[in-house]
Parts: C-alpha cells; structure tokens; sequence
C-alpha cells in the first residue's frame, strides 16, 4: 500500500502568498496604472499575487462569476476583489495588514472587508473620489451589511463566495456580506485610503441587479421543511410559524410517549 | 518596482492533489482501517491527503470548527469530510471520479454529495451500515436538501463551508446542504458504496444541535432592510412585506418624479 502520511490540521502551514490581487479588466491604461500603484505601495513580487478576467475584448465574464472563477484559483490568505480603477495613493502593504491584524484582535470572526458601505450606524466610507478627497464618514473599522465594489477584501480561510444563481457588475458586495453574514461572519469597513476614479454607474442595469438580488433573497429565505434519513427540521424566519411547527412536534412527540405506555400497560 | 506579472485566470492551473481527506480522529484502530481501506481502494500517496483533527486527548475541536479548520488547510479539488469508522468495501477512488464526472455533466451546479440523505424525492441512500448491507433507496444521483455525516464531498472550487455560528458533532451535514443552496449550488446523493460501521447516535445533544440550527436559520431568514451607500435593498420572504415594500418604492419615485416635474414648471 502507498499511503500518504495523514497530517495534523493544526500543523499544516498556511501555503501561499499574503495577497491575491483579482480584478476584471476592459481597460489597459487603468490597469496598469492599479498595478504601478499596488507595487509602488508594497505588494510585492514575494507576497503578491495578481489575477485578471481579460474582458478587454467584450465580457468573457460578468462580475459573480469572474470573481469567482478568481476565488477558485487565488491562493492568496487575503484576496482583494477589486476595481481596475482604483489607485493607492498612501496606505499600502504594511498598512493594510496592520489594519487586519488590529481588526482580527477586536473580532476574529471578520470575513469581509471594504472601503465604503453602511451598517446599523449608517454609513461608513473612507476613500478618495470624484464625490470628494480624503473621506471618512463613520467610526471605523465600522459593521456594515453591504460593502462597494471598488474595493473588497476576502479572507480567503472563511471560504466566502458570490452567489453562482446572480450575474452582472452591481451589488456583489451586498451579495457577498450577506453570504458571510449566512455563515455566521462578519463585515466591515476598515481605514484604509485609496482613490477611486470613477463615479459609480446606476444604470438601468443596476436596478435590474437590485431586483433579481431581492427575489433571490427572498426565495432564499422562504420556510422549509427539511427532511432527513432521522427526523425532520424546519426552519422558518415567521415566528407564528415556529410556534407553530414545535407545538406540532411536541404533540407527536406526546402521541408516541403516550403509545409506548400503552405497548407496556 | 518589483511587480508580480498579472495572470489571465483561465490560463491559472489547478494547483493541488485530487482529494484531500478530512476526519475528526478520537480512535485510532477505526481510523488506521479507514485509512488502509482508502490505500486499498485507490486512493494513493500521489493525489490524497489525508487531514485530521486530534481528539483523542478530549475534544480539541467540534465538528463545524474542526472541519472548517481542515477546509482552511486542505489543498484538494475534492474534499472529502468523514467519520474515522467508515470502509471502503469495494468502490475506491476511480469509481468516485467517474460518479463526479457523470454529475457534473447532469448539474454543473453541484457542491456537495453524499451516500444519504434526503431531498424532494423521499430518502436517498447508497450505503451498508449496521441496519442492513447494500442499501439501495431511491435514484442516484438524487437531489437533496440535507446529507448524513458519515461521508461528505465537497467541491474545493465552489467555497463551502459549515456555519460558525453553529457547534457541535450532528447536522452538519445538513448545514453544508443549506449553505450550498444559498450559494445557488446543488446537493446531491451519489452512487458510492461504502460501509459505515455505526447506527449514529441519536442522543440528546442531537436535539440541542437541531434546536440551534432551527434558531440560527429562523433568525438568517429575517426580513431586512439592507442600506448601501446608494439605495436600500428590502430582503423578504413574506410575500405581503415584499409586496407592500415595492408599493413604498414606487410611491417615492412617483413622487420624486413630480417634486422634479413641479421644480421645472
């Protein structure tokens, strides 16, 4: 028999580089200038790794399912989702990481990060855009449950992903905090500076985005019963439903009881 | 600058073994016949590792954390999470290649399989345990909302995990079923024969896990409304809030549209 030596989880290394770096690409120029200013701000050759979906010549891939083709791959412990027109502009490397690392001491149960987004304190932004220089709304690192595109970081260990039943180029921010937020994690906006050169871009198409995250959802979260090889669950968000459903089980569960005193009577 | 040239993720290799094969271990001869069975049965040095999490001294970890800490570290394309009393008695590591293959021609969308479970179709199950040899229920590959944990494979690719809000040693299996649903993945029984040398184990704490994954779920599935750093997103299952959410919706645009009609007039 050849048979691999069966390993100690907790002895196994974390195997790869610090960051993956994942962004859809249409335009040449942008890039560049993301990946000059990653570099200039110390993502290096040793730590960093860059991964691109070549849109340049039409969309081979939309946003959900580029960035999560680029999840697959990425080895990366942080992978960074994020916009080719973004730029560091001061914060860099050792920032960010110093930023994680104070954000991993306060709650270790963080998945997502981003620069702007809006939680139960409202909304909490820190970036550099045509809206203005230097903002910082919020007290941060700040909860949210959606977090902008232009720029998002994923731990890679928390195996979050876009939903595969979504398309387009809008929300997958929202998408993806509200999948974190399923597994039992949490989201945040962090302090860390960059500029984005871009307005946003609340087409038609992103109202069509809103819609069909909405119907998802909402399907997503209608109530069930889940049958398995032992006894059924049922999970319901109503909570005369739930009420419900245990006076149900506690009655069966009665029925039994009183049958098996009767087997023995 | 010392930059790290980007790469097209469609030309990014795979870059691990086939399988990586994950147990909690609190038993060693069960584990060594699980392990010399996988030896025997394909399963080689060359495209398995073998991961697991030591509770042998006592419980190092639950399975949710266990498991999730072993996801976090394993490098395969599939990744198979099972108990240390399971054989393989003549199906090995060919056949459940050619199984998978089969399944992702049918449903590229699948996450998760297993030998048991249930789903739309009743009870599906492939499978010799105590309660009987060869067990044969229902037609495999068969959809399923929930799994037995005696043997789960999951694809490394589509990033599922088991929820951290949850512990314990029962429903994870049906945890990974619900996440992967989320997603908009599939879950499956397939046609892989092994023997499972249990009844399981139906005692009180398996109520507690049921109690808490029913809690954890009903609170998940909660209406909300989700702000963003543009508009607010409404999230229901309820088909009266839904409906009367898109009602407020479009009596706010009507009346932005004539706020502006009336600032032009």
């Amino acid at each position: 028999m050849n048979l691999a030596s069966p390993r100690n989880v907790q002895a196994l290394p974390f195997d790869g580089p610090l960051f993956s770096i994942c962004s859809l690409v249409n335009n040449d120029s942008q890039y560049d200038r993301m990946l000059a200013s990653f570099a200039r701000y110390g993502f290096s050759e040793e730590d960093t790794e860059f991964i691109f979906v070549d849109n340049r010549g039409g969309n081979t891939f939309e946003a959900y399912g580029g960035l999560n083709a680029m999840l697959a791959k990425a080895r990366g412990r942080y992978i960074i989702c994020c916009h080719q027109d973004v730029e560091l502009i001061g914060d860099g490397a050792h920032e960010l990481e110093a930023r994680l690392d104070e954000l991993t001491a306060k709650d270790p149960f963080w998945a997502i990060v981003g620069n702007a987004g809006a939680g139960p304190a409202g909304r909490a932004v820190r970036i550099s855009d045509p809206y203005g220089d230097d903002q910082h709304v919020g007290t941060l690192p700040a909860v949210v449950h959606s977090l902008d595109e232009n720029f998002l970081l994923l731990c890679r260990e928390r195996l979050i992903g876009f939903s595969a039943d979504l398309a387009g180029f809008h929300l997958y921010g929202t998408d993806a905090c509200l999948q974190a937020e399923l597994r039992g994690f949490t989201a945040y906006v962090i302090d860390f500076h960059l500029r984005h050169h871009s307005r946003g871009n609340a087409d038609a198409s992103y109202f069509e985005c809103m819609r069909r995250l909405e119907d998802k959802y909402g399907r997503a979260f209608r109530s069930r019963r889940i049958l398995t090889t032992f006894k059924p669950l049922y999970i319901t968000a109503n909570a005369w439903r739930a009420r419900f459903w245990r006076f149900r089980k506690w009655q069966r569960m009665r029925q039994l009881r009183l049958r098996r005193k009767q087997g023995k009577a």
